[in-house]
């Protein structure tokens, strides 16, 4: 029976020319997050799915449960975020733990997403956190962190955009709704990206949240802070909210974030406060971030964050403050390559070494070992072709910078052919000189 | 409600002591099979089950199967090694994919074994294949890769074990018994390292094998063959197999393999026929490898693989000829872990400032922003301890090699306190020189 070769929705490969661009903006993420001094962490994709869950029913539908066939435990699932897993393991190695702890961790996740354009059911994040620590330094420091990160990808046209959980709460209190509508009035707040205020206070208005035209007018003075500069915008937003206690706590952290973030060498042009930031987790409690590209707006935040307090807690451990930052890699990813920054590439190694003459393939594959020894990645032809020319338009296709042929006559004449497949010539090469020339050509 | 921080059975974490030698023998791995030429290819952990299974019900049971809670949608599961979904991509992407096709891929798999010690649930393996090549010296080609990774990761004491189905093929022809008894007598076989000529014996002679003494004394000694030097070993086994073709074929192979091996510049000493190796896995059709340290014989092959001509047919594709190998990082890793070759470390970074005095913490922050910006390593102090001396016990054990201390009077003086922690003395350095002090004592 024939078994059609397929995946299954919204789950996808990367090939090697994807891969290898892939994998250097991965190695650069892990340095920059090692340069800040967060240490790695690795964690199961299985997890027990009370773990994930929590009490919190919302994220039931839309967990992966897995299990063995025909077996009665049904208590595992694939974890849906790296930040629940890191409060499982703060919980459950206390003591081995020092704190504060400033983890990376880099893994897949999975979530039961309707499929659609530009969003996966299997993806990868790359995460920073530091637990233990409810200094608004550190919320800083992951800030900072974001905007290093940023920029050692090669973007040079982000934003970090900064809110608080706790000026969002004061909302209610402010514009006059229950509280139990919060959840509700932020969501829609979050899409002013997307759908403009008009869209907004559509949706507020609506039966469903049911603000006044006095209620949107107070909203829309609320977002209106954001069109005057930066530097008033937190005096003026105090003002505004100056009946709500819990705002003024926001506020009053926002503005001690700022002054820790410029100290840290953030330039003012990366940051900004954005009060329609509520980030949709409902695991935040204070400083939220998120990371937009200004000439990809569309494709929403890139790399998000904010402080959760309470998350530990879960786990029956004391109050564990906590504060990081997520990149959604496959999301940057597809969004360098709507950019036009990612530098496809079809190898790794940049010599070839042909093998179409049998008498000359152990000589041939002397030379690669001694190549290779030299640490230059090399390949030796392995495939079908059999002739000098079949072969030669092989290393044309992959793009080798470098080919080495060696066939009888090289063989009688203790020479290799050494071609610069830039330059187009071809020099004769004896055989203990072949690495330091083939160095040469591919240093350039 | 409290939940209870756990894991599932035979699934573990890697806290950062030990992640962080961990990423380093990845990072070997990954380098020496950039070396060999190979390129990095990511395929998802969810597959349609159908792709994982083909027609073999025996992998069924130990599938992991996944799904969203209430949808109709089974079809997926967690695939259980990597092999099965490069024969995928193949099948699936052909005409993109060059051949040969020289892939290398790190991920997890899930197996649901028998949760003991060593045995894993999910675990991590490391593949490098070569599809598309029926040349025996990508056979060869394989069997360096695994000696140089096995070197680079600082092994000495290991060896490559090669043997070929084709001559186990050619048992049933040689000591006379019904081909389907096969697989049964290769697994036996397959435990002559643990349990000895004895234990094979009685195992063959069981109900469900009875074998015969005379074919007990037949199959003595094609094994004893091993006894003798390896230089005789193959010509031995020519006239000990002349009757059966399959096997004659397997010599020869094997006999190939070794020259284009020494070739590639691998020592004699660190690759041997065995003629007890079969390997498990269904697939496997010529060919068969696999690492053991020979000063922990017990944990068995760390690092295995060998050549599956048949795997990518069962999409439907001509036959495509295929060779590779896998390390099992998590036993490697635990092999290290045992024979004492881990360096565990607490911290990536060496440079820690501390941060006691809050009107000095923009400077202190200034300060690691520089050094960071020379691409070192540093962290910040964020913790609870807010004393000097708290904060020094905390570098002491998290073992920072360089302590930078700003407080006030070092801000008066205009100058931070610069500690060498092995060295165990302090300097008084001006602020823009720390940077270039630090980086004294970190790279000494």
């Amino acid at each position: 029976m024939t078994i059609q070769p397929r995946l299954g929705a919204g789950i996808r490969d990367y090939l090697p020319k994807d891969m290898i661009p892939r994998q250097k903006m991965l190695d650069t993420i892990r340095k920059t997050f090692e340069l800040f001094g967060f240490v790695p962490l690795d964690t199961p994709g299985l997890e027990v799915e009370e773990v994930l869950t929590g009490s919190d029913p919302n994220f039931r539908m839309n967990i992966f449960k897995a299990g063995l066939r025909n077996s009665e435990d049904q208590s595992l699932a694939l974890r849906f975020d790296l930040t629940v897993p890191l409060a499982r393991v703060v919980a459950q190695y206390d003591n081995a733990l020092e704190k504060p702890f400033k983890r990376y961790q880099v893994g897949k996740v999975w979530r039961g997403e309707k499929p659609q354009a530009g969003r996966f059911r299997e993806f990868v994040q790359f995460d920073a956190d530091i637990v233990g620590s409810s200094r608004l330094s550190a919320d800083a420091e992951i800030i900072a962190l974001m905007c290093a990160t940023m920029k050692a990808l090669g973007f040079e046209n982000f934003l970090v955009r900064i809110n608080n959980r706790k000026i969002l709460n004061g909302l209610s209190q402010f514009i006059g709704f229950t509280v139990d509508k919060t959840p509700e009035v932020l969501r829609i707040i979050d899409k002013l990206d997307k759908i403009k205020w008009k869209g907004v206070a559509k949706e507020l208005a609506s039966d469903e949240v049911g603000f006044s035209e006095q209620q949107l007018e107070l909203l829309k003075r609320f977002l209106d802070l954001m069109d005057v500069d930066q530097d008033s915008l937190l005096g003026n937003l105090q003002e505004l909210m100056e009946n709500s206690s819990i705002a003024l706590e926001g506020i009053a952290e926002l503005k001690e974030i700022q002054e820790n973030v410029e100290a840290l060498g953030v330039p003012k042009s990366k940051f900004a406060i954005d009060l329609s930031v509520a980030r949709g987790l409902g695991y935040y409690t204070g400083p939220v971030f998120e990371t937009v590209l200004t000439d990809l707006l569309s494709i929403g935040s890139v790399f998000s964050g904010g402080r959760y307090d309470d998350l530990v807690a879960r786990f029956g451990s004391s109050e564990v403050p906590a504060v990081g930052a997520s990149v959604g890699v496959d999301r940057l990813f597809a969004a360098m390559e709507k950019l036009g920054i990612v530098q496809q590439e079809k190898t790794v190694a940049k010599v070839l070494i042909l093998n179409f003459d049998k008498n000359a393939e152990r000589k041939c594959q002397e030379i690669v070992s001694n190549v290779r020894a030299s640490n230059i990645p090399a390949e030796i032809y392995l495939g079908r072709e059999t002739t000098l020319r079949g072969q030669l338009a092989y290393a044309v296709r992959q793009e080798f910078l470098a080919v080495i042929i060696v066939g009888q006559s090289e063989l009688d004449g203790g020479v290799a052919q050494v071609k610069n497949m830039g330059a187009r010539n071809q020099l004769a090469v004896k055989f203990d000189e072949v690495t330091s020339v083939v160095k040469g050509i591919i240093e350039v």
